[in-house]
């Protein structure tokens, strides 16, 4: 029989974790086809679906059955499947343990990561998996400076009762590394992006990959920025406006953390196109959209003789449904690494992600080109 | 000093030839720089620009000098710019020959040939060029059946006083062919793609590529629809309204010349996405849109769990300044490739075409990186 | 207590109609507040949602219940209201009774129509209504010329077994008016638009409206219409892509039937604007689309010193959902009518309308103040 | 012969009065026709084109031969109408004395506005004008709080040197209401909208009128916004986003400028729809756009039985070719309405204005109706 892997979500409650979870319930009922889901076309050896077991950490406590009702209401899935898939529900709210509050009492931040460490440790054994992958998942940080660069002088620190020292995601990338288990970032804060972290990932011979997510208007970004390029027309103006309800678009309403995702954002667009791109970007909270996120774009460029011309888009998408393929992906794919040894940032995930670790390329078609040759190199099915 | 090649322009008065004279013109007095030439981002040995000359084919008599004012009224060049240019403009002019017209009075279609032909070499041998690119840039036909699939059996039935045996397309690419020059098909026409053509090709040693220049619509699709696939996501429908005025505008309004377009349009799309998406797809003409083109594009697709979204896209064009220097990049290459003495139709130049000759990649990325690496072969700077 | 009515739909298990139903259904639950529901805003003495009774003609035998599913799936209604109106819906199911069948035998089409009369008769009786208003809601047909202008031609043709004088839609107009009851056009299709049964509806003293609901694009455009003639800007071009699934989009797919709605569609446009705009409009059917519709607009327009700018416009509506309200409220408009003694064509319901029977005016607002006008004279509250 | 009429541009040498001062002159001379003229529409008794004189006041020096230049370069006016217009620029050219500039140095704000009122007097006078219409069009200032609500204590303080009471925009029209000329406000600026001036205009019997030319997206949304409220559609979010380039976008890029404008915005769409809409408006400055703005709106709304539903805008437009006629237009009626003693506020201009002073109505199609009538009373032609 095959190994049995863990998938820990941290922030297991959130619309991305909930739909997650609902699907790969749905994929090993057969209940709906692999849609949006990467790692079918890849020509790799990765697990089933039904070799995964969820379990993860949240803040909040609503049920997943609860909250997959709101999903159903804005169309992330179907009245049909949600009735379906109750039980696969339930049993992965189970295993979700309670996520790092800062504010909790807790007498330092060592401690605490050694406690979000045993609950995967705990899950691991009681399960006999094989490995797990972490994937954070929780809602955008805003950005942080983290002083200590050396993983020493990050220890020493967070073993001082009631320093702050790290931000959560950060912490939780600490934990995951020190369970042993590989980690992926899909939001846009902090999290293994820390010199420190990255030493500990070496040490402990685990892969991690982040970070955040590529899902929409940078998706199409991706994909159309090199369209440009290759045919050297001059882009002048790229400009974007993202309206979105639901938790995430009242997190980002707040300008702190609409910052790191700002900054994502635009760090892509510029290496795509260079540093001269006329480049202003919005993020709206509307209520009334709920899962839903319209993203609309326009682009001003220049052709031959100094023509003027442009592209306008509207991309009308559910992040969600985008997201939670991805994070079985990479599930999928963390894991096969992990088995294979990999060690350190895994640049050649770049086509999941908004702002790449470990890898320069933003032009998606090259990205989809260098994961195809990665996942080769894992073993062929 | 380097050779010397020549660009006939079969629809020479027309707004992309017009355009594209006026644009060599003001690239060689340096009065723009080459932004939409592709040529420049290679790494190849390629002619400088004023190493071209110009001439060609119309049926129509309307002086460069003239057409070119029109241009400017519609914003794809500047009233400065064509002020520089005038003397450029006649001298191409002054090259410019009777195109072939099915209704004057001819012997056969064999004796037209030899006049086209004809014209051809006396221009070549008039300049002293080394060798002479063919571009077709005539207005659109629509589909025609040729029945002789041999060369012997097409040139018996071209010599038959009376006899209509090819459209105007396709006999100047015969003519061209039997000049001795490489060949370019820049439209949806008939033209080069033909079995007996092919092997008059291939039997002289020159090389061809074609064809439909893709400037609009299908460039944009070409990039975007493999980030649908490549993300497992299921295109449900395409839909595309494409509105234009100008000369194009008024020949496409006309069914029987639309079908040529539409065709091809949707045989790329079909090739990038599969033959199960809806895709209706229509060409209004609009005369105030003059040289603009404005297309719609509006795309359903299906993600995880069964979601629905969509993304629409705006593309608002100048046909002639998208299309103009990819006629110059391609008058480059086919002349590095005459010199190179490749043979036959080049399929590594898709990146080019709407309904690529020779090639079954209709990906954007893809044929970009197939053309660099073919320019690289013909010798690197 | 108030006088009880009746709305018979012919159509009456197609989209418009169910949601329709359930729409009333759910109001006299108070289960949703009546938004799309424009006699609310009226003041006028109109009778309560309580005081109607449903009946119909459908050709098909679909259960209301069964119909409703697919509305749900397509966003018209939440899963929640579709539970707690199943009672109400299978009432209205149970006085449905079969369309007019052209290819169903029956000796004349006087005989047809004497039969459709009897079932609204019996209709009426059964449920002691003090009147009942007609609406056509039935799939467009094909447009068709009608010989006959006077009523007693008419009838002398409808005589004759064997002959088909009428269409559907007006044979059931003609039914309604010999059952002594007003008669709303919701639809494109030849309907009450005829001398003869304008002529019988006067003689009758009966009310009448129509035709073709504007509920998407059009309502659009005869809001925006008018703002462009009020500045005195120029509409050069108007051009439409209508996008739509459902039954609706599969009729309209043939050409024959899509031209009675483009028809209606064009007219509006030319009396707002004049004829002299190029105004190309297409209906595609694209099936993954469901209930849902989507069409996009572009306006090209000259301002002062010939300067030209655009506005385009994508919406994005469920016409079941737009339909349906009106429909309610015509029910509710023509009682009064009819109460009131109303006779012939009713012009002052140009509002509801696409291409409005007995009326020149296709300015939204301008329509807006004439109801409003013609609602104070029924009776204010 | 008809009376003579001054129109004195506060801001003459900006590209709203550049505009319309170029397209004075071409009507005068039959190069244009008066497309985007409302007047041209109203059945009044309007003084004609060449009854008018124009000077003005700015703080620039730049002359307008110059400065139309740029917009020909934006699309605003053709090189055919430049080159016809010469003469009549450099003649106005010649009547723009410097405006009032905050820095410069002057004993009080009273003896500046005597300046200023010295200089449209005697323009008055050189010129023998029955009138002078005095029209603000300069830039947009950050709004303020002027303490002073009666004339007496405005006056007091003005008096004061180096007192700094007033903004630019209110001093002018203090100085149009001491030198006894109508006032027009046509930038969301301070203005005329206080008090203390208002009493003035009163006390010396003149008209004014404002504020904030409404040209682009907000004259959309009066048009649109009552189509949902007369249908009982309900609203749910309308968002906005506004590109735009030229000395409008680097003055609106500044949030303190920028919020004048949005605020006037704003209260629109709330006067429109209620207060509850969710309505994130945005101004991003985009270089490359020159004279062109483009606005996106993206609108949610529930209809009938809580199905949701959208509508998006692309407004493509030039300003200040869309500004330019509304300066006559005003010119031409406040003339009017100063010649038949109507004193104060003119509430019935709402039409023109996005934050219409005297005014609560901002359905475009009733603001069109009130002009119409009031235009009427002014005595017909």
């Amino acid at each position: 029989m095959a190994e049995r892997i863990g998938l820990w979500l941290n922030g297991a409650r959130g619309s991305v974790a909930t739909t997650a979870v609902s699907g790969l319930v749905a994929l090993r009922a057969g209940l709906v086809p692999p849609v949006g889901c990467v790692t079918e076309l890849l020509d790799a050896n990765l697990a089933p679906w039904d070799a995964f077991v969820v379990g993860g950490h949240d803040v909040v406590t609503t049920p997943l059955a609860k909250r997959v009702e709101s999903l159903v209401r804005d169309g992330v899935l179907s009245h049909d499947v949600m009735g379906c898939i109750a039980g696969g529900l339930d049993a992965a709210d189970a295993e979700i343990r309670p996520g790092y509050d800062p504010a909790a009492p807790s007498p330092s931040q060592a401690d605490a990561a050694r406690r979000l460490a045993g609950d995967i440790a705990d899950f691991r054994a009681r399960h006999e998996l094989a490995r797990v992958v972490v994937v954070n998942v929780a809602s955008t940080e805003p950005p942080v400076r983290v002083e200590h660069d050396s993983l020493a002088a990050l220890e020493e620190a967070l073993a001082v009762p009631g320093n702050v020292v790290l931000p959560p995601s950060s912490l939780v990338a600490y934990a995951a590394f020190q369970a042993g288990c590989a980690f992926v970032d899909f939001t846009p804060s902090t999290g293994v992006a820390l010199p420190a972290l990255d030493e500990l990932a070496r040490s402990n011979a685990l892969p991690y990959a982040g970070r955040d997510g590529k899902t929409g208007e940078t998706l199409v970004r991706a994909a159309l920025a090199p369209m440009f390029t290759s045919r050297a027309l001059r882009v002048l103006s790229w400009t974007g406006t993202n309206l979105l309800g639901g938790g995430d678009g009242a997190t980002l309403e707040d300008p702190a953390h609409a910052e790191s995702k700002l900054a994502s954002k635009t760090r892509g667009l510029a290496a795509l196109l260079g540093e001269d791109v006329t480049a202003p970007l919005h993020i709206d909270h509307v209520p009334d959209f709920g899962e839903r996120k319209t993203a609309w774009d326009h682009v001003s460029f220049e052709g031959f003789l100094g023509a003027r011309m442009s592209l306008q888009l509207t991309w009308n998408g559910l992040d969600s449904s985008l997201a939670a393929p991805l994070v079985l992906d990479l599930a999928r794919l963390m894991a096969a690494a992990h088995a294979a040894g990999r060690t350190g940032v895994q640049g050649a995930l770049a086509f999941f992600f908004k702002d790449p670790l470990g890898s320069d390329e933003h032009r998606l078609a090259e990205q989809a080109r260098e994961l195809h040759e990665w996942a080769r190199t894992l073993g062929t099915r």
